[in-house]
């Protein structure tokens, strides 16, 4: 395909399928798209977004929808994790109420997960639920932006208030990328590199062939990076939607790296470093298990390739970091879960680890400097 | 079947069907029903009622489900309508975190429409959706029971946050009902009526001929009443299960006596007595398409023999009737839409309304006298 094509990926998830369009210029063409589509022109959309991303692109957004004769109601607000929270929800709610919108109408999320699981969960319950376009403008969105799962947090558990509910499509457009500071592409690619970790070596391997020209964020590369990592996560998704089983193994990394999230503190570590750390982990249990020593060689490799940290702060206490775990919603019945990989590009879910194990790994990944 | 027999009807929806089951003294056995429907001791219980109902059935309930080795928590929202809130709502999440609900967890609605209302969009949102069991305490509650549609309402619009959230299952425990005041009695026979006039003939005529057995509550005849008019429901549910068409002929009466619910302030009408205005409504409308005018006369002496009123009081403005409806939101496209029947136990769903027969209609309901 061209350098400039648009890709579109279909996640199939029978009569709630949709595609996710993958290019550059997407969003100045988005009336169109609502047109072709069938979007009703007699039914408001309430676009939300956030401070940080209004003034770089929800003009654009607005003005192709009006070109195209829809009415549009923008929702601001602000920037970061606190906007994911019943409040906002309340306020969006009463904008789509102000701005009029009914059964047919369209909630349009343009930002990164925090716009979409918010302005999702509000598509997922306006009138029980209405059309739902999400424009991402992150490269970790393209996680959030497969999988229908929406979410506000709760002062006591995040992510404890949502619903799945799939978008009607995905815009993707790559020339939003371009504002996004460099250690958030760093983040952004940790998610891109573990869906070729738990799928696809050949992607996988191919990330780190091209870490350089991705971190450059070149077209071509970067709408196949997004590509593949979409494509991932449509497959697992489609073959287990409500989160029963096979889905879990996208959690790989995330165990630990919640746990790091939860002592680090609110936005000292992001949340792709965290889980790129967590992967670096998990590679050292698939060695205990007697899995190939490379994995883990190669797991680190890849995350030094893309600027990730690959070692646990020393400062974080070992102590904490167990007992964050402990109440992560991986565990269950009082078994240590944990996603291991077998090989680079396959894993399993394992339910019979040692926490003896884990506390290693962590004091071992503290132990030794932290080489960036 | 016996008297004191249970009745079990299954509402059809794929593999998100639910038995209902109608009977005396099932409240006593709800443990046992959990533990043979395979429902998991380890997971907590959050039990939500309303102060009316608390000191009635709430103990009679736990007591029950920890017999039969379950861990409950009771949460108790004020009684009436301010507590479909989103409030509420957030106190009942804050419930079930602090009483360590998980993914397994089951919220029980014991109470009306409200309760049920409340609980069921906590079911429905918490960790994006737990098991969900109704144990309505009202005869107008076996209309919420049936459909799956929970919310909140928002300060500009009732039922506008929300989602379809079908129950595990639903234990109809008719000993409840005695402790319903008569005018909630008659109420709550109005959407059972209903079920009847719009779908079977024979029912509608069977509760006519036994008015006076279901004033009196009498078991057997309450029991297949409320049978008869979940049944009524489901299939119509089952047909149309995210409310695309077909499930809007259950809005008969409705946008009549919404208008009239908004028009008179709250807690003056009930809904079933709003709806049974609404009904005669209806049945002026079917005449003025060329319908025998028997159903006019039927329909009346039917809410007549359950203590309903037949016309709305005088001293509510026809202006503001008709404005209420024109925001209704079963008007589509600036069309005037209204479910008419074209006989008893037949109804059509017409979008060639004219506004001057509404008002028409309107104004002749309060001209005449109010005969209850």
């Amino acid at each position: 395909m061209a350098e400039t094509g648009i890709r579109e990926l279909k996640v199939e998830l029978g009569d709630r399928s949709y595609p996710i369009l993958i290019g550059s210029g997407l969003l100045r063409q988005c009336g169109t798209l609502f047109k072709e589509r069938g979007f009703p022109a007699k039914s408001p959309i309430l676009l939300v977004t956030d401070a940080a991303v209004e003034h770089l692109y929800a003009g654009t957004v607005e003005q192709s929808l009006r070109e195209s004769g829809y009415a549009v109601a923008r929702a601001v607000v602000p920037s970061g994790e606190k906007s994911k929270s019943l409040t906002a929800f309340d306020d969006l709610i009463t904008a789509a109420l102000e701005a009029g919108l009914d059964r047919k109408s369209t909630v349009v999320a343009l930002g990164g997960g925090v716009v979409g699981d918010l302005a999702g969960f509000v598509a997922a319950s306006y009138m029980r639920g209405v059309r739902f376009v999400q424009m991402p403008t992150t490269i970790l969105a393209h996680d959030s932006s497969v999988g229908g799962k929406v979410a506000v947090n709760h002062r006591l558990a995040k992510n404890i208030i949502g619903a799945f509910h799939q978008p009607d499509f995905v815009l993707y457009d790559l020339d939003t990328l371009v504002s996004l500071p460099a250690r958030e592409v760093s983040a952004g690619y940790a998610e891109v590199v573990k869906h070729g970790l738990i799928w696809d070596a050949e992607f996988a391997r191919w990330c780190g062939d091209n870490a350089e020209r991705l971190m450059r964020l070149e077209p071509d590369a970067l709408g196949r990076a997004l590509y593949e990592g979409c494509r991932v996560k449509s497959i697992v998704v489609s073959k287990d939607e409500r989160e029963n089983d096979l889905r879990a193994i996208l959690n790989l990394g995330h165990t630990i790296g919640h746990a790091l999230e939860a002592v680090a503190g609110y936005g000292e570590l992001l949340h792709g470093e965290a889980i790129a750390i967590g992967m670096v982990g998990s590679a050292r249990l698939a060695a205990k298990f007697g899995y190939e020593a490379s994995i883990e060689t190669e797991t680190e490799s890849l995350m030094r390739k893309f600027g990730l940290p690959v070692r646990i702060p020393e400062a974080y206490d070992t102590d904490a970091i167990m007992a964050a775990m402990m109440h992560d919603k991986k565990f269950s019945e009082g078994n240590m879960v944990f996603v291991v990989p077998t090989a680079i590009g396959t894993v399993e879910i394992r339910n019979d680890v040692p926490a003896v194990w884990v506390r290693e790994i962590v004091e071992s990944l503290k132990g030794e400097s932290v080489r960036r």
